[in-house]
Protein backbone atom coordinates (compact mmCIF):
# COMPACT_ATOMS: atom_id res chain seq x y z
CA UNK A 1 0.00 0.00 0.00
CA UNK A 2 1.37 3.57 -0.80
CA UNK A 3 1.88 5.53 2.51
CA UNK A 4 -0.86 8.20 2.70
CA UNK A 5 -0.65 11.95 0.92
CA UNK A 6 -0.86 14.06 3.52
CA UNK A 7 -1.11 18.12 2.39
CA UNK A 8 -0.30 20.54 5.69
CA UNK A 9 -0.44 24.48 5.61
CA UNK A 10 -1.48 26.69 8.40
CA UNK A 11 -2.19 30.82 8.77
CA UNK A 12 0.52 31.74 10.73
CA UNK A 13 2.82 31.29 7.60
CA UNK A 14 6.00 29.04 7.20
CA UNK A 15 7.85 29.70 9.68
CA UNK A 16 6.16 29.57 12.39
CA UNK A 17 7.00 26.72 15.03
CA UNK A 18 3.10 25.55 14.87
CA UNK A 19 3.55 24.08 11.50
CA UNK A 20 6.95 22.39 12.45
CA UNK A 21 5.54 20.67 15.24
CA UNK A 22 2.88 19.46 12.86
CA UNK A 23 5.10 17.94 10.11
CA UNK A 24 7.25 16.43 12.63
CA UNK A 25 4.46 14.34 13.80
CA UNK A 26 2.84 14.06 9.99
CA UNK A 27 5.83 12.99 8.27
CA UNK A 28 5.66 10.03 10.46
CA UNK A 29 2.60 8.84 9.03
CA UNK A 30 2.93 9.62 4.81
CA UNK A 31 4.29 11.70 1.97
CA UNK A 32 4.11 15.15 2.78
CA UNK A 33 3.45 18.19 0.86
CA UNK A 34 3.59 21.60 2.83
CA UNK A 35 1.77 24.75 0.84
CA UNK A 36 1.28 27.56 3.61
CA UNK A 37 1.65 31.69 3.08
CA UNK A 38 4.65 33.51 2.89
CA UNK A 39 2.92 36.22 5.93
CA UNK A 40 0.71 35.53 8.92
CA UNK A 41 -3.24 35.67 7.40
CA UNK A 42 -4.47 35.26 11.38
CA UNK A 43 -7.83 36.23 11.16
CA UNK A 44 -8.74 35.91 6.88
CA UNK A 45 -11.62 33.82 7.60
CA UNK A 46 -12.19 32.19 4.20
CA UNK A 47 -11.19 34.95 2.59
CA UNK A 48 -9.89 34.19 -1.33
CA UNK A 49 -8.13 36.56 -3.46
CA UNK A 50 -9.75 37.52 -6.75
CA UNK A 51 -8.43 41.24 -7.43
CA UNK A 52 -4.70 40.17 -7.65
CA UNK A 53 -2.78 37.15 -8.82
CA UNK A 54 -0.76 35.08 -6.68
CA UNK A 55 2.46 33.34 -6.36
CA UNK A 56 3.84 30.56 -5.87
CA UNK A 57 7.65 29.37 -4.63
CA UNK A 58 9.23 26.29 -3.95
CA UNK A 59 11.22 26.91 -0.73
CA UNK A 60 13.73 24.35 1.13
CA UNK A 61 12.53 25.51 4.61
CA UNK A 62 11.58 22.18 5.46
CA UNK A 63 14.75 20.17 4.01
CA UNK A 64 13.69 16.81 1.96
CA UNK A 65 9.90 17.62 2.09
CA UNK A 66 7.99 19.56 -0.97
CA UNK A 67 7.29 22.99 0.39
CA UNK A 68 5.65 26.08 -1.25
CA UNK A 69 5.36 29.70 -0.27
CA UNK A 70 1.96 31.36 -1.44
CA UNK A 71 1.08 34.47 -1.86
CA UNK A 72 -2.27 33.97 -0.60
CA UNK A 73 -4.70 33.23 1.85
CA UNK A 74 -4.85 29.90 3.77
CA UNK A 75 -7.81 28.94 1.35
CA UNK A 76 -5.84 29.85 -1.37
CA UNK A 77 -2.49 27.69 -0.87
CA UNK A 78 -5.01 24.95 -0.44
CA UNK A 79 -6.63 25.70 -3.64
CA UNK A 80 -3.31 25.94 -5.04
CA UNK A 81 -1.89 22.89 -3.74
CA UNK A 82 -5.17 21.02 -4.89
CA UNK A 83 -5.31 22.15 -8.54
CA UNK A 84 -1.46 22.96 -9.07
CA UNK A 85 1.26 21.55 -6.67
CA UNK A 86 -1.14 18.27 -6.77
CA UNK A 87 -3.13 17.97 -9.59
CA UNK A 88 -4.94 14.71 -10.69
CA UNK A 89 -2.98 13.29 -6.92
CA UNK A 90 -5.84 11.90 -4.23
CA UNK A 91 -4.95 13.77 -1.22
CA UNK A 92 -5.83 11.54 1.48
CA UNK A 93 -5.56 13.89 4.50
CA UNK A 94 -5.26 17.72 4.98
CA UNK A 95 -3.75 19.28 8.20
CA UNK A 96 -3.84 22.58 9.45
CA UNK A 97 -2.04 24.47 11.73
CA UNK A 98 -0.75 23.92 15.05
CA UNK A 99 -2.47 27.14 15.21
CA UNK A 100 -0.47 29.78 17.61
CA UNK A 101 -3.70 30.33 19.92
CA UNK A 102 -7.21 29.02 20.16
CA UNK A 103 -10.00 28.23 17.19
CA UNK A 104 -12.56 27.16 19.52
CA UNK A 105 -16.35 28.15 19.74
CA UNK A 106 -17.22 30.97 17.31
CA UNK A 107 -13.58 31.67 16.14
CA UNK A 108 -14.22 28.58 13.35
CA UNK A 109 -15.57 31.56 11.39
CA UNK A 110 -13.07 34.00 11.84
CA UNK A 111 -9.77 31.44 11.47
CA UNK A 112 -7.54 31.28 8.56
CA UNK A 113 -6.14 28.14 10.14
CA UNK A 114 -9.63 26.42 10.08
CA UNK A 115 -10.80 27.76 7.10
CA UNK A 116 -8.13 26.11 4.89
CA UNK A 117 -9.35 22.65 6.49
CA UNK A 118 -12.49 23.44 5.69
CA UNK A 119 -11.85 24.31 2.00
CA UNK A 120 -9.95 20.61 2.22
CA UNK A 121 -13.06 19.41 3.79
CA UNK A 122 -15.35 20.84 0.87
CA UNK A 123 -13.45 19.19 -1.81
CA UNK A 124 -13.84 15.63 0.08
CA UNK A 125 -10.46 15.50 2.15
CA UNK A 126 -10.23 14.58 5.65
CA UNK A 127 -9.06 17.43 7.00
CA UNK A 128 -8.07 18.30 10.59
CA UNK A 129 -7.31 22.13 12.20
CA UNK A 130 -5.02 22.41 15.25
CA UNK A 131 -4.96 24.85 17.33
CA UNK A 132 -2.61 25.64 20.49
CA UNK A 133 -4.23 27.90 23.14
CA UNK A 134 -1.17 29.93 23.45
CA UNK A 135 -0.60 32.94 21.30
CA UNK A 136 3.26 33.16 21.85
CA UNK A 137 5.99 32.38 18.96
CA UNK A 138 7.81 29.98 21.74
CA UNK A 139 4.91 28.34 22.62
CA UNK A 140 5.64 24.83 24.14
CA UNK A 141 4.30 22.35 21.34
CA UNK A 142 5.66 19.19 23.23
CA UNK A 143 2.23 17.89 24.56
CA UNK A 144 0.69 19.06 21.09
CA UNK A 145 2.84 16.36 19.32
CA UNK A 146 1.38 13.50 21.37
CA UNK A 147 -2.35 14.05 20.89
CA UNK A 148 -1.45 15.22 17.20
CA UNK A 149 0.26 11.99 16.90
CA UNK A 150 -2.99 10.19 18.41
CA UNK A 151 -5.74 12.24 16.44
CA UNK A 152 -3.82 11.28 13.26
CA UNK A 153 -3.11 7.99 13.96
CA UNK A 154 -6.87 6.79 14.46
CA UNK A 155 -8.04 9.31 11.67
CA UNK A 156 -6.09 7.62 8.95
CA UNK A 157 -6.50 4.14 10.49
CA UNK A 158 -10.44 4.70 11.01
CA UNK A 159 -11.44 7.52 8.30
CA UNK A 160 -13.96 10.61 9.38
CA UNK A 161 -17.61 9.44 9.48
CA UNK A 162 -20.41 11.51 9.32
CA UNK A 163 -18.86 14.42 8.54
CA UNK A 164 -14.83 15.11 7.38
CA UNK A 165 -13.48 18.41 9.40
CA UNK A 166 -12.29 18.52 13.10
CA UNK A 167 -11.75 21.17 15.18
CA UNK A 168 -9.12 20.40 17.03
CA UNK A 169 -8.46 22.66 20.43
CA UNK A 170 -5.62 21.70 22.41
CA UNK A 171 -4.94 23.40 26.59
CA UNK A 172 -2.27 25.24 27.21
CA UNK A 173 -1.25 22.51 29.56
CA UNK A 174 2.24 19.98 30.49
CA UNK A 175 0.91 16.14 28.97
CA UNK A 176 0.55 15.12 32.72
CA UNK A 177 -1.82 17.61 32.94
CA UNK A 178 -4.16 17.09 29.98
CA UNK A 179 -7.02 14.88 31.26
CA UNK A 180 -8.03 13.57 27.76
CA UNK A 181 -9.81 13.88 24.82
CA UNK A 182 -13.30 15.23 24.72
CA UNK A 183 -15.63 15.34 21.29
CA UNK A 184 -18.08 17.76 21.56
CA UNK A 185 -19.77 20.99 20.21
CA UNK A 186 -19.32 23.91 19.18
CA UNK A 187 -19.80 26.40 22.26
CA UNK A 188 -22.01 29.68 21.43
CA UNK A 189 -19.84 32.61 22.28
CA UNK A 190 -18.82 36.00 20.51
CA UNK A 191 -16.43 39.00 20.64
CA UNK A 192 -17.07 41.75 22.93
CA UNK A 193 -15.04 44.59 20.89
CA UNK A 194 -13.65 47.16 21.55
CA UNK A 195 -11.09 49.63 19.42
CA UNK A 196 -7.49 50.63 20.19
CA UNK A 197 -8.10 54.32 19.20
CA UNK A 198 -4.79 56.13 18.07
CA UNK A 199 -3.76 59.07 16.10
CA UNK A 200 -1.11 58.54 13.29
CA UNK A 201 1.96 60.43 12.43
CA UNK A 202 0.16 62.43 10.16
CA UNK A 203 -2.69 63.22 12.39
CA UNK A 204 -5.13 61.05 11.07
CA UNK A 205 -7.02 58.86 13.79
CA UNK A 206 -6.97 54.80 13.30
CA UNK A 207 -9.19 52.16 14.58
CA UNK A 208 -7.50 48.70 15.53
CA UNK A 209 -9.42 45.91 16.53
CA UNK A 210 -9.47 44.44 20.08
CA UNK A 211 -11.39 42.64 22.02
CA UNK A 212 -12.52 39.64 24.76
CA UNK A 213 -13.91 36.67 23.70
CA UNK A 214 -16.74 35.71 26.22
CA UNK A 215 -19.52 32.90 26.15
CA UNK A 216 -22.58 32.29 28.40
CA UNK A 217 -22.44 28.56 27.03
CA UNK A 218 -20.18 26.79 28.83
CA UNK A 219 -22.20 23.42 29.76
CA UNK A 220 -20.33 20.15 29.81
CA UNK A 221 -20.75 19.38 25.86
CA UNK A 222 -19.37 22.47 24.72
CA UNK A 223 -15.58 22.38 23.36
CA UNK A 224 -15.45 25.44 25.51
CA UNK A 225 -16.21 23.12 28.54
CA UNK A 226 -13.59 20.89 27.77
CA UNK A 227 -10.53 23.46 27.41
CA UNK A 228 -11.14 24.68 30.93
CA UNK A 229 -11.32 21.42 32.28
CA UNK A 230 -7.65 20.05 30.86
CA UNK A 231 -9.48 18.26 27.94
CA UNK A 232 -8.62 18.27 24.04
CA UNK A 233 -11.45 19.96 22.22
CA UNK A 234 -12.56 18.15 19.18
CA UNK A 235 -15.54 19.42 17.43
CA UNK A 236 -16.91 17.46 14.48
CA UNK A 237 -17.72 20.35 11.17
CA UNK A 238 -19.05 21.59 8.40
CA UNK A 239 -19.12 23.99 5.46
CA UNK A 240 -23.44 23.37 5.22
CA UNK A 241 -25.04 26.42 7.34
CA UNK A 242 -28.98 25.91 6.56
CA UNK A 243 -30.60 26.24 9.86
CA UNK A 244 -33.30 23.23 8.50
CA UNK A 245 -35.47 23.86 11.84
CA UNK A 246 -36.15 26.96 10.70
CA UNK A 247 -37.43 26.27 7.15
CA UNK A 248 -40.80 25.26 7.97
CA UNK A 249 -41.43 28.75 10.55
CA UNK A 250 -40.48 31.08 7.79
CA UNK A 251 -42.96 29.94 5.22
CA UNK A 252 -45.01 33.13 5.40
CA UNK A 253 -41.84 35.22 3.82
CA UNK A 254 -43.32 32.89 0.71
CA UNK A 255 -46.93 34.74 0.61
CA UNK A 256 -46.05 37.76 -1.75
CA UNK B 1 -42.90 53.71 18.44
CA UNK B 2 -39.28 55.10 16.80
CA UNK B 3 -38.57 53.91 13.11
CA UNK B 4 -36.51 50.92 13.02
CA UNK B 5 -32.54 51.61 12.81
CA UNK B 6 -31.35 50.13 9.83
CA UNK B 7 -27.58 48.93 9.18
CA UNK B 8 -26.78 48.72 5.67
CA UNK B 9 -23.55 47.59 4.60
CA UNK B 10 -21.78 45.18 1.17
CA UNK B 11 -18.67 43.92 -0.41
CA UNK B 12 -18.98 45.86 -3.29
CA UNK B 13 -18.33 49.15 -1.76
CA UNK B 14 -19.88 52.34 -1.30
CA UNK B 15 -20.44 52.98 -5.27
CA UNK B 16 -21.46 50.09 -6.15
CA UNK B 17 -25.24 50.30 -7.51
CA UNK B 18 -26.10 47.51 -5.51
CA UNK B 19 -26.00 49.07 -2.32
CA UNK B 20 -27.81 52.11 -3.51
CA UNK B 21 -30.90 50.33 -4.57
CA UNK B 22 -31.15 48.25 -1.03
CA UNK B 23 -30.58 51.86 0.96
CA UNK B 24 -33.45 53.36 -1.75
CA UNK B 25 -36.15 50.23 -0.52
CA UNK B 26 -34.96 50.07 3.12
CA UNK B 27 -35.26 54.21 3.81
CA UNK B 28 -39.05 53.00 3.37
CA UNK B 29 -39.23 51.48 6.61
CA UNK B 30 -36.63 53.16 8.85
CA UNK B 31 -33.96 55.26 10.07
CA UNK B 32 -30.87 54.00 7.71
CA UNK B 33 -26.85 53.98 8.59
CA UNK B 34 -24.41 53.02 6.26
CA UNK B 35 -21.07 51.34 6.94
CA UNK B 36 -19.74 49.75 3.89
CA UNK B 37 -16.08 49.30 2.60
CA UNK B 38 -14.54 52.02 0.28
CA UNK B 39 -13.03 49.48 -2.02
CA UNK B 40 -14.82 45.89 -3.56
CA UNK B 41 -14.22 43.37 -1.00
CA UNK B 42 -15.41 40.42 -2.83
CA UNK B 43 -14.87 36.67 -1.91
CA UNK B 44 -13.26 38.32 1.61
CA UNK B 45 -15.35 35.51 3.64
CA UNK B 46 -15.66 36.31 7.51
CA UNK B 47 -11.99 38.00 7.37
CA UNK B 48 -10.90 40.69 9.56
CA UNK B 49 -8.35 42.84 9.81
CA UNK B 50 -5.95 42.22 12.76
CA UNK B 51 -2.62 43.51 11.46
CA UNK B 52 -3.18 46.90 10.86
CA UNK B 53 -5.28 49.79 11.98
CA UNK B 54 -8.88 50.37 9.87
CA UNK B 55 -9.79 54.45 9.14
CA UNK B 56 -13.41 55.67 8.74
CA UNK B 57 -14.75 58.29 7.43
CA UNK B 58 -18.16 60.43 7.37
CA UNK B 59 -19.48 61.02 3.31
CA UNK B 60 -21.82 62.44 1.88
CA UNK B 61 -22.43 59.80 -0.91
CA UNK B 62 -26.31 59.54 0.24
CA UNK B 63 -27.17 62.92 0.76
CA UNK B 64 -28.72 63.23 4.31
CA UNK B 65 -28.46 59.36 5.46
CA UNK B 66 -25.56 59.11 7.91
CA UNK B 67 -22.98 56.58 5.90
CA UNK B 68 -19.57 55.51 6.44
CA UNK B 69 -16.54 54.66 4.51
CA UNK B 70 -14.77 52.09 6.25
CA UNK B 71 -10.59 50.60 4.94
CA UNK B 72 -11.61 47.25 6.07
CA UNK B 73 -13.57 44.29 5.49
CA UNK B 74 -17.08 43.89 5.35
CA UNK B 75 -16.88 42.53 8.37
CA UNK B 76 -14.80 44.71 9.78
CA UNK B 77 -17.36 47.21 8.74
CA UNK B 78 -20.02 45.45 10.90
CA UNK B 79 -17.81 45.68 13.72
CA UNK B 80 -16.89 49.17 13.44
CA UNK B 81 -20.26 49.93 13.27
CA UNK B 82 -21.67 47.95 16.29
CA UNK B 83 -19.06 49.17 18.42
CA UNK B 84 -18.42 52.86 17.46
CA UNK B 85 -20.77 54.26 14.68
CA UNK B 86 -23.84 53.05 16.98
CA UNK B 87 -22.39 52.41 20.30
CA UNK B 88 -25.20 51.54 22.61
CA UNK B 89 -27.64 51.84 19.92
CA UNK B 90 -30.11 49.14 19.59
CA UNK B 91 -29.78 47.59 16.11
CA UNK B 92 -33.44 46.64 14.39
CA UNK B 93 -32.39 44.84 11.19
CA UNK B 94 -28.60 44.67 9.01
CA UNK B 95 -28.85 44.40 5.36
CA UNK B 96 -25.80 43.40 3.10
CA UNK B 97 -26.03 44.05 -0.55
CA UNK B 98 -28.09 43.96 -2.81
CA UNK B 99 -25.02 42.18 -4.27
CA UNK B 100 -23.71 41.81 -7.66
CA UNK B 101 -23.01 37.90 -8.14
CA UNK B 102 -24.64 34.77 -6.79
CA UNK B 103 -24.23 33.86 -3.11
CA UNK B 104 -26.13 30.88 -3.28
CA UNK B 105 -24.99 27.64 -2.33
CA UNK B 106 -21.40 27.40 -0.89
CA UNK B 107 -21.06 30.39 -2.05
CA UNK B 108 -22.07 31.48 1.09
CA UNK B 109 -18.83 30.82 2.69
CA UNK B 110 -16.33 32.83 0.41
CA UNK B 111 -19.10 35.71 0.58
CA UNK B 112 -18.24 38.88 2.37
CA UNK B 113 -21.94 39.78 1.68
CA UNK B 114 -22.99 37.02 4.06
CA UNK B 115 -20.13 37.83 6.17
CA UNK B 116 -21.33 41.03 6.77
CA UNK B 117 -24.87 39.83 7.81
CA UNK B 118 -23.15 36.31 10.08
CA UNK B 119 -21.61 39.11 11.85
CA UNK B 120 -24.36 41.13 12.68
CA UNK B 121 -26.76 37.92 13.62
CA UNK B 122 -24.17 36.55 15.71
CA UNK B 123 -24.28 39.63 17.91
CA UNK B 124 -28.44 39.37 17.61
CA UNK B 125 -28.98 41.24 14.94
CA UNK B 126 -31.83 40.02 12.56
CA UNK B 127 -30.14 40.30 9.25
CA UNK B 128 -30.66 39.70 6.25
CA UNK B 129 -28.18 39.49 3.04
CA UNK B 130 -29.27 40.14 -0.51
CA UNK B 131 -27.89 39.09 -3.97
CA UNK B 132 -28.52 39.25 -7.26
CA UNK B 133 -27.37 36.72 -9.78
CA UNK B 134 -25.68 39.32 -12.48
CA UNK B 135 -21.98 40.37 -11.97
CA UNK B 136 -22.03 43.28 -14.23
CA UNK B 137 -21.72 46.72 -12.76
CA UNK B 138 -24.77 47.83 -14.48
CA UNK B 139 -26.95 45.16 -13.37
CA UNK B 140 -30.63 45.79 -13.45
CA UNK B 141 -32.29 46.02 -9.73
CA UNK B 142 -35.66 46.59 -10.47
CA UNK B 143 -37.20 43.47 -9.43
CA UNK B 144 -34.47 42.89 -6.94
CA UNK B 145 -35.97 46.19 -5.48
CA UNK B 146 -39.85 44.48 -5.43
CA UNK B 147 -38.96 41.36 -3.71
CA UNK B 148 -36.43 43.21 -1.28
CA UNK B 149 -39.34 45.48 0.18
CA UNK B 150 -41.74 42.76 0.48
CA UNK B 151 -38.90 40.53 2.41
CA UNK B 152 -38.08 43.45 4.95
CA UNK B 153 -41.28 44.39 5.71
CA UNK B 154 -42.18 40.71 6.47
CA UNK B 155 -39.08 40.30 8.63
CA UNK B 156 -39.42 43.64 10.64
CA UNK B 157 -43.37 43.13 11.10
CA UNK B 158 -42.96 38.88 12.17
CA UNK B 159 -39.12 38.91 13.47
CA UNK B 160 -36.82 35.83 12.29
CA UNK B 161 -38.04 33.07 14.05
CA UNK B 162 -35.34 29.64 14.66
CA UNK B 163 -32.60 31.69 13.44
CA UNK B 164 -31.60 35.40 12.75
CA UNK B 165 -29.86 35.09 9.58
CA UNK B 166 -31.38 34.73 5.78
CA UNK B 167 -29.55 34.31 2.74
CA UNK B 168 -31.87 36.01 -0.31
CA UNK B 169 -30.42 35.55 -3.93
CA UNK B 170 -32.35 36.90 -7.05
CA UNK B 171 -31.89 35.23 -10.07
CA UNK B 172 -31.51 37.64 -13.15
CA UNK B 173 -34.64 37.88 -14.20
CA UNK B 174 -37.64 40.60 -15.18
CA UNK B 175 -39.91 40.73 -12.66
CA UNK B 176 -42.62 39.29 -14.83
CA UNK B 177 -41.11 36.34 -14.77
CA UNK B 178 -39.76 35.71 -11.22
CA UNK B 179 -42.23 33.35 -9.93
CA UNK B 180 -42.06 33.61 -6.59
CA UNK B 181 -39.76 32.92 -3.38
CA UNK B 182 -38.87 29.61 -1.96
CA UNK B 183 -37.46 29.22 1.41
CA UNK B 184 -34.76 26.57 1.11
CA UNK B 185 -31.75 24.63 2.19
CA UNK B 186 -28.50 25.56 0.86
CA UNK B 187 -27.63 23.03 -1.86
CA UNK B 188 -24.23 20.99 -2.18
CA UNK B 189 -21.23 22.39 -4.65
CA UNK B 190 -17.89 23.53 -4.85
CA UNK B 191 -15.74 25.37 -7.12
CA UNK B 192 -14.21 23.83 -9.95
CA UNK B 193 -10.89 25.43 -9.64
CA UNK B 194 -8.37 26.26 -12.69
CA UNK B 195 -5.94 29.00 -12.10
CA UNK B 196 -5.32 31.40 -15.36
CA UNK B 197 -1.28 31.33 -15.74
CA UNK B 198 0.49 34.11 -16.55
CA UNK B 199 3.64 36.22 -16.83
CA UNK B 200 4.45 39.50 -15.13
CA UNK B 201 6.53 42.28 -16.85
CA UNK B 202 9.46 40.74 -14.93
CA UNK B 203 9.05 37.76 -16.00
CA UNK B 204 8.05 35.94 -13.19
CA UNK B 205 5.07 33.85 -13.10
CA UNK B 206 1.49 34.46 -11.65
CA UNK B 207 -1.72 32.23 -11.11
CA UNK B 208 -5.23 34.12 -10.97
CA UNK B 209 -7.98 31.87 -9.20
CA UNK B 210 -10.84 31.41 -11.41
CA UNK B 211 -12.87 28.35 -11.96
CA UNK B 212 -16.54 27.22 -12.02
CA UNK B 213 -19.70 26.61 -9.54
CA UNK B 214 -20.57 22.62 -9.87
CA UNK B 215 -23.62 21.33 -7.88
CA UNK B 216 -24.50 17.50 -8.26
CA UNK B 217 -27.36 18.37 -5.56
CA UNK B 218 -30.52 20.22 -7.58
CA UNK B 219 -33.21 18.90 -6.18
CA UNK B 220 -36.97 20.42 -5.09
CA UNK B 221 -35.86 21.83 -1.69
CA UNK B 222 -32.32 23.66 -2.41
CA UNK B 223 -31.57 27.06 -3.34
CA UNK B 224 -30.13 26.03 -6.66
CA UNK B 225 -33.25 24.54 -7.68
CA UNK B 226 -35.16 27.37 -6.63
CA UNK B 227 -32.62 29.79 -8.54
CA UNK B 228 -32.84 27.83 -11.88
CA UNK B 229 -36.38 27.59 -11.75
CA UNK B 230 -37.40 31.52 -11.31
CA UNK B 231 -37.69 31.63 -7.34
CA UNK B 232 -35.94 33.74 -5.16
CA UNK B 233 -34.07 31.48 -2.82
CA UNK B 234 -34.21 32.25 1.00
CA UNK B 235 -31.58 30.03 3.01
CA UNK B 236 -32.34 30.27 6.72
CA UNK B 237 -28.48 30.22 7.75
CA UNK B 238 -26.67 30.19 11.08
CA UNK B 239 -22.67 30.19 12.44
CA UNK B 240 -22.91 27.23 14.52
CA UNK B 241 -20.94 24.70 12.37
CA UNK B 242 -21.14 21.48 14.41
CA UNK B 243 -21.98 18.00 12.90
CA UNK B 244 -23.85 17.33 15.69
CA UNK B 245 -25.17 13.82 13.86
CA UNK B 246 -20.93 12.74 14.36
CA UNK B 247 -20.00 13.27 17.47
CA UNK B 248 -21.19 9.97 18.87
CA UNK B 249 -19.84 7.86 15.73
CA UNK B 250 -16.41 9.74 16.58
CA UNK B 251 -16.28 8.69 20.54
CA UNK B 252 -13.18 6.63 19.34
CA UNK B 253 -11.07 9.76 19.18
CA UNK B 254 -11.16 9.67 22.95
CA UNK B 255 -9.39 6.77 23.69
CA UNK B 256 -6.15 7.32 24.02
Amino acid sequence: MPRPLILVTNDDGLFAPGIRALVKVAAEFGEIVIVAPNSPQSGQGHAVTLESPLRINRVNTFGDIEAYECTGTPVDCVKLAKHLVLRGRKVNLCLSGINHGSNSSINIIYSGTMSAAMEASIEGIDSIGFSLLDFSFDADFESSEFYVRHIIEKTLRHGLTHTNLLNVNIPKLKKSEIRGIRVCRQAEGRWQEEFMEGTDPRGQKYYWLTGKFVTRDALEDTDEWALHNGYISVVPSGHNLTRYQAIEPLRFLENV
